[in-house]
Order: structure tokens, then C-alpha cells, then sequence
């Protein structure tokens, strides 16, 4: 398999802790983002959104989105589950994620902040802007698995909600956001951050890294 | 079941097509969201984003985001099928979805286009912003059907994809975007009008519709 992703890119990250739980291994082609090296036409071939990740499968699959292509990691690769069985707690779980990935990241993401400094924003309203996002999507979060046991944010296991949260601190933490109102996610973000799936997923321990 | 909604959010309407094509009935909760109803204490107890959808089951659970719920009727409720059994075609579609769902309507809603109001935008420059994102989203969306037979989205039954597009391309004439460059688009959205259960999901059929 080939990952198309860029270190910094959370939806990369996403996918790299995914791969990494399930024991696959991928090869990493970096598309610098902040180079626009996304919007090659050999790229938009293959991703006509111009965005990472892309996951090209060994016979010719090409799937993109990050959450489509985890769920899809998930039902073809199903040791470790990234999801439960229960339909319940996957709706929750699922909720959970979609807070962050649809809600959170994408009001934040490269894409979005290039936008308003064309509208002329200063930077210091740029990352006020992005750090609002990220208190949103977290403050939902934290209330979200309130009474969730943890260690893992639903539980004893990583799920896909856990693969969404870590990238996503990583940003609030970028944009300057004070993190002490969250003490849940936190939590969860601990229990991940020692397992090696998700510490060599991290962006600072890829090849592209700067 | 109780679906905490309002007439014109396209979340909402994602998850009234959803009930529909499953025969099931919900009763429908308005608030509305220019009133800021949705920021009510008792709602934000059970939705804690202050966002709708939620979905409120007959057995004390409560859903939320419009996907989740989505996949939980259809786990739930498996016939008429929302998503294939491949797991590829349910990574298509479920991308597609999500293309919408994560990095296009979350970026115009409401909520973000008041942000850019309290940041001094002029009215033009909020809704150009949201008719980018609409083209941006809808011309991915565009291309990544290009081969798909149709009528619907992917093939001869609506799938999720058609139950995100239907509403987003609702959206983007309401921000005036020229949708004559998508045809494959407009295809498809004819096919699922012609259904009933979208039809009745429309959002000048609901009750809370000014």
C-alpha cells in the first residue's frame, strides 16, 4: 500500500496510527502542503479534492478521506477493532470522531486559514480563528466521554475517536490553545500517546518532517 | 424515536431522508437556530456542540451528528440498504459523503458565517465564502462519480452519498452558486427528488419551515 500524506497533516496522522495498529506497513509519499505540491495534476488524478490523505491499495484501490478510509481499514482488517460491536457505542464513537473530523479540523485546516488571509485577516485573528475552532470541537469532546472509564476515550482500547483526538491536540497546541479544560481528553491522550502505534505516527517521527 | 432538528440545517435533512427511506417516524423537535434555540440549556445537555441533529431512540439513547446517526439506522435498520456490502464501494461513498459532510458544509454553516459577520466581513464576502466552499466541495463530489453509472450517486439506489448531496446542492443554490457545472451532480439529485422519502424531507415540507 502507499499513503499519500504530509507529516503535519492530522488527517495523515489519522491514518498512520490506524495502519500502525493494525500492523500494516505503507509506503510514505510526502506532498508538501504549504509547497501546494497537493494540487499536481498527477495528484488531483488520483484525490480530485487536492487534500491528503490518499490510500492506494495493493490491486488498484485508490480510497481517500480519512475516517472512510480507516472504517475501511477496520472492516478489511478487523484485529485490533477500531470500532466496537454494538451500534449504539459505535454511534458514539463515531460522533465523537466526526466532531473533530468534521467540525474541528476542516474549519482549521491550511486550506481554510489561506482563505482568510486572502480576506485580508491579520494573523493574529487567523489563529484566533483556529483556535476557537479547536475550543469548540474539544470542549464538545471533554463533555462527550464525561463518564466514559477510560483509559482510552470509550474505554480499554483505542477506537477511531482516539485516532481523531491525538492529531487534533496536536493542532489546539499549535494555535496556542490552554489546554487545562481538558482533563478527560488529556487523560485519553496519555494512554495513547504510550502505545507505538501512536508514537510513530507522531509528525515529528516522519521522513518529511521539518 | 424524537429528531431534534430544524427545517433548513442540511444535517437535518441527511437524517430525515435517512428515516424516511427506512419507513420509520420520528417525532420532529424544532429549534430554531437563528433564534439560537439550539444553545438552550436543556438542549445542550443532550447535545453538548449545540448543534442538530440529535436523535433521541425509544430506549433512552441519545445520537448525534448527522453520519453517526445515519450508520446507526442503517446498522440498526438494515432494509433498504444505505450502504453496500464491499467494503471498497462503502469507502467510495462513504468519502464522498464526507466530502461534504467534513469539509464543506461544516465550513459554511451558520455558525461559521456568523464568525466571519463578528470579524467585520461585509455581507458579499460571507456569502462568496460560503459559495467557495460549496464549489470546491461540489466539484470534487463532481468528479469522483464521473464513472458511475447513476442514477443515483453510486448506482441504481441512494446511498448516503445522495442523502449529503441532496441537501448540500440546496445550500448552494441558496448561496447562489451556478450548478451548471456539474451535471453528474444534478443527475443524480433528480433521480433521489423523485423519491418520496426525499421529497417528504425537503425542507419547505417541514413544519417549523418559514
Amino acid at each position: 500500500m502507499k499513503l499519500h500524506g504530509y507529516f503535519r497533516s492530522s488527517a495523515s496522522y489519522r491514518v498512520r496510527i490506524a495502519l500502525n495498529l493494525k500492523g500494516l506497513t505503507a509506503e510514505h509519499l510526502a506532498h508538501h502542503l504549504r509547497k501546494g505540491e497537493q494540487r499536481a495534476p498527477t495528484y488531483l488524478a488520483i484525490n480530485p479534492q487536492g487534500l491528503v490523505p490518499t490510500l492506494q491499495g495493493d490491486h488498484g484501490a485508490v480510497l481517500t478521506q480519512s475516517l472512510a478510509i480507516i472504517e475501511w481499514l477496520d472492516e478489511t482488517h478487523p484485529a485490533p477493532p477500531l470500532l466496537p460491536a454494538d451500534p449504539l457505542r459505535r454511534a458514539r464513537i463515531r460522533a465523537f470522531a466526526q466532531v473533530l473530523a468534521c467540525d474541528t479540523h476542516p474549519v482549521q485546516n491550511l486550506k481554510i486559514l489561506a482563505r482568510l488571509r486572502e480576506l485580508g485577516l491579520p494573523e493574529q485573528q487567523v489563529t484566533e480563528w483556529a483556535a476557537w475552532a479547536n475550543r469548540e470541537g474539544l470542549s464538545a469532546c471533554e463533555k462527550l466521554i464525561a463518564n466514559e472509564p477510560g483509559p482510552f476515550c470509550f474505554g480499554a482500547a483505542p477506537t477511531i475517536a482516539d485516532l481523531c483526538l491525538v492529531p487534533q491536540l496536536a493542532n489546539a497546541r499549535r494555535f496556542g490553545v490552554d489546554l487545562a479544560a481538558y482533563p478527560r481528553l488529556l487523560a485519553a491522550e496519555a494512554a495513547a500517546k504510550n502505545l507505538k502505534a501512536f508514537a510513530d505516527a507522531a509528525p515529528e517521527r516522519q521522513a518529511d518532517a521539518e
